[in-house]
C-alpha cells in the first residue's frame, strides 16, 4: 500500500483509461467501417468538407483562441499553427480530393487456383485502428482523418496541445460528415486528454491500436519509434543524397541539384548532401556551387572539394549525418558508385537518394545497391511525395523495412487477408 | 560505482556484445547478399544439401550428444529433437526445393508513368537482417536459413539449448554451401551464445536486426511479441473456427469438420471450435459429433448444444478461448453469420476461420466480416499452410496487421523500394 499520491502515476492512469475507452470505441467502429461501401465513406468526406466551409468562422475563432493562448511562439511555429480562410478552404478541398480517389479496400491484389481446385484470393483490408500523433499544423488532423476514413480504419488524432481548440473545431466538422453518412462518430476521434501521458498510453496500446503514425520533428518521431509497443510507420529524418556521377550531363546536374536542394529546404525529400565523382568535380563543382550560392545556399565541404574551392567551409564527419532542413549543403567527393553507396550507408537515413548520370549501367548499379526506400535516376529528390507519385494523398513517408516504404497513401494504409474458396476440399 | 558483480547483468552485457558482433557481420553480408544473382544463391543451397547428405554421420552423432545431454525430456520433446537418416534427407530435399523456387528479389511489383514522364517502379527487395528464434526442432533452422538466403536476407539462428550440437552440425553444412558459392559465411549464423540473455539481446536490437521471426509454443511467441523492439512476424496461436451455416451441405460439413479438427490436431490451422447455426444443429450436430467421436475426439459444448446432446461436457467461457492443439472440440450454437462473427471476434486469434455453406451471399458476408488473416469457404482450415498456398516453402504464419498475413513465404519475406527513372525532371 502506498499512501502517497503520485501525480505522474495518476496522470498516466487517467490517460490510459481515456485511451482505452477511445480505442474500444474505435475497435467497435472498425468492424462497421471496414465494410462501409465507398459511397458512404465519400459522402462523409463531402459533408465534412461542406461543414468546414459553413463553419469557417467557428474554426477561425477557435484558432484565434489557440494563438492567443500561446503568445511566446516562434514565427515559424506561429505560421504552422495559424489558419485563415484560404487554409480552411484547402482543408475542405483536401477532403474532397480523398473522396475522389478509388476505394482501396476490397481490391483483389492477387488470385490463383491450386491444383486441388482451391481458389486463393489476396484481398486488401483495412489495418484496423490508427493512432496519429502530430504537432502544430491543424490541417494534418483533417488530412489524416480523411485518408484513414477512406482506407476503412478508425483514427485517434493526437495533435499538439497548442492547437487544441482548432483541432476540436475541425473535428466537429468531420463528426458532422460522419453523422450525415450514418457512420459511427468513433471513426474519427480527437484525444480526449491533452496530457503528455496520453501519447505514452497510445504507444503502449498494443492490441488496442494497430498502427501508430507520427508526423513532426525528429524528436517526436524518434521518441515514438523508441517507445512504441504498437507497429509504427514513420521516418525520423530525410537525409537525402544527390550523387553526380562522372557521366552526368552537366546542365541536367545543375538543374536537378538546384531543385533538389533549394526548391523547398524544409521538406524531408530535400537533398542534404551532394556526392560528386572525383573525375567530374574539377570541371563541374564550381558551377554547381555558384548556382546554389546565387540561390542563397551555404556549404560544408570535405577536403577534396575544398582543394577545388578553398573558400568552402570545412565539413565535419557529423555534418554529413546532419539533416539541415535549411539552405546548407554538405559536399563530398567520391570515387565511383561503390564509394557513393558506402557514404550513403554510413550517413543516410534510407529515405531518398538520386544519381545523375547518362550511363545506364552506373544508374542500375546505384539503384540496385541502395537500401533506401526511394532511389531516383536523373530526377530531383524532392519528387519523393505521395502526390508526385500519383497516390492522390499521403499520410506520411516511411523508411522502415516492413509493410510500406516511401510515400504512404491509401493503398499502403491497407493490409490484406486471404479468401480461400473451395468446393469441399479436405487436406490429405 | 557498484563493486558487487551482478551475474545477470554480466550475462546480458556478454550476450549483447555477441549479438552486436553477429549483427554487424550480418549487416555487412546483407549488402552483398541483396545483390547476389539467383544462380549463386541456388548453388549455395544445392551445395549445403549435398553437405547434409555427405556429413550425415556427423549430424547424427551431434544429435545423439544432444539427446544424451537431456535425459529428462518428454516423449514429444524427444521426438521433435531427434534426427535420423530420413529426417536429414528431408532437410536436404527442403534446401533443394527452395533452390528450385523463383527468386523473389528484384521482381517488379508495380510500374507506372507520371504525366511528367517519371517512370515509377516498385521493386521487391530483401528485408535485411532476420533473427530467427525457435525451439527444439533442428530442421527449423535449416528451413529458415534456406528461405532467408533465397530471399536475400542474412539470418541469425537461435534455436533451443537442447539442440545445440545438432544446430552446429547442420550449420556447418550450410557454411560449406555458402563457401562453395562464394557467399559470406555471415549470411547464416548460429547464435554464438546459448544464454537466455541472447534472446533478450536479439529482441532489443532495433536498427541491427530488421525482423524477428519466432517459431514455437505460445509462451515463446508471446514473450517475443511483448518484449521485442524489432518488428515481429508471428502468430502466438491458431484458435481457428469452422462455422457450419444453416445452408451447409451436410455431407460436406461432416467431411470438412472431421479433417479440420482431426487430420492433425497439433498444428496451428486445426479447428478448435465448431460454430453451428441453430437452424441446422438439431439435424446435423449429432452426426458431426458421432463422426468426430469415432475418431477419438472429445467435446466442450455450450448449453444449446447440450440441449441437443446432453452427454456432451459443458464448455466454460475460457474453453472457447483455449487452443487445445489436441483431440478436443469446442461447440457453440449461433444464430446466423453475424452471431458467428461476433463469437470469432470475442474468442479468435485472427488466424483462419471457415464457413461451410451452399449460400454464396452468406459466404461473402462471412468472409467480408472477418478480421482474420485467412477466411475459407467450403474448405478445411488445415489448408492454411505455405505449401498448400503454393508458396513452395514457408517460414511461418503471421496474424499481425502489418506487412504480411497468413503463410509467410519467399515473397512475403521481401520488402520493396521504389526506382524513379527520369530524364532530368525537377519538381515545380
Amino acid at each position: 500500500m502506498n499512501a502517497i499520491a503520485d501525480p505522474a502515476t495518476d496522470a498516466a492512469a487517467i490517460a490510459r483509461a481515456a485511451l482505452e475507452e477511445a480505442a474500444r470505441a474505435a475497435r467497435a467502429a472498425a468492424t462497421f467501417l471496414a465494410r462501409a461501401p465507398r459511397p458512404v465513406k465519400d459522402r462523409a468526406l463531402a459533408e465534412a468538407a461542406a461543414a468546414l466551409r459553413s463553419r469557417q468562422d467557428e474554426i477561425l475563432a477557435a484558432n484565434a483562441r489557440d494563438l492567443a493562448g500561446a503568445p511566446d511562439l516562434t514565427d515559424a511555429f506561429r505560421d504552422r499553427l495559424t489558419l485563415n480562410p484560404a487554409r480552411v478552404e484547402a482543408m475542405a478541398r483536401g477532403l474532397e480530393e480523398v473522396a475522389g480517389l478509388p476505394d482501396p479496400v476490397g481490391r483483389v491484389l492477387a488470385e490463383w487456383t491450386r491444383p486441388n481446385g482451391l481458389l486463393i484470393r489476396r484481398v486488401a483490408q483495412p489495418i484496423g485502428v490508427v493512432g496519429m500523433i502530430y504537432e502544430s499544423r491543424p490541417n494534418v488532423g483533417a488530412d489524416a482523418a480523411a485518408i484513414c476514413l477512406k482506407a476503412g480504419s478508425p483514427v485517434i488524432l493526437r495533435g499538439g496541445r497548442e492547437s487544441l481548440h482548432s483541432a476540436a473545431a475541425i473535428h466537429a466538422c468531420i463528426a458532422d460528415g460522419l453523422r450525415a453518412a450514418g457512420l459511427p462518430e468513433a471513426c474519427v476521434q480527437v484525444a480526449p486528454n491533452t496530457d503528455r501521458a496520453f501519447v505514452g498510453a497510445m504507444l503502449a496500446a498494443a492490441g488496442l491500436i494497430d498502427l501508430i503514425i507520427p508526423r513532426g520533428g525528429k524528436g517526436l518521431v524518434t521518441r515514438v519509434q523508441q517507445e512504441s509497443r504498437v507497429p509504427v510507420l514513420s521516418h525520423a529524418e530525410g537525409l537525402c543524397h544527390t550523387y553526380v556521377h562522372e557521366a552526368a550531363d552537366p546542365a541536367m546536374a545543375r538543374s536537378i541539384l538546384a531543385n533538389a536542394k533549394m526548391r523547398r529546404t524544409g521538406i524531408c525529400g530535400s537533398t542534404e548532401t551532394l556526392l560528386i565523382d572525383r573525375a567530374a568535380a574539377a570541371a563541374l563543382l564550381p558551377q554547381l556551387v555558384a548556382d546554389l550560392r546565387a540561390l542563397g545556399c551555404d556549404f560544408r565541404a570535405d577536403a577534396a572539394a575544398r582543394a577545388i574551392l578553398p573558400e568552402l567551409k570545412p565539413a565535419t564527419e557529423a555534418d554529413f549525418s546532419t539533416e539541415w532542413l535549411d539552405a546548407i549543403l554538405n559536399i563530398a567527393v567520391v570515387d565511383g558508385v561503390e564509394s557513393a553507396l558506402g557514404h550513403i550507408r554510413r550517413h543516410g537515413s534510407e529515405h531518398t537518394e538520386a544519381i545523375i548520370t547518362q550511363d545506364e549501367s552506373a544508374a542500375r548499379h546505384f539503384l540496385d545497391g541502395l537500401g533506401s526506400a526511394v532511389g531516383m535516376w536523373n530526377a530531383s529528390t524532392q519528387f519523393c511525395d505521395g502526390g508526385e507519385f500519383g497516390f492522390g494523398a499521403e499520410i506520411g513517408i516511411a523508411t522502415g523495412r516492413l509493410h510500406a516504404r516511401g510515400p504512404v497513401g491509401l493503398e499502403q494504409l491497407c493490409t490484406w487477408r486471404y479468401h480461400v474458396i473451395g468446393t469441399g476440399q479436405i487436406r490429405p
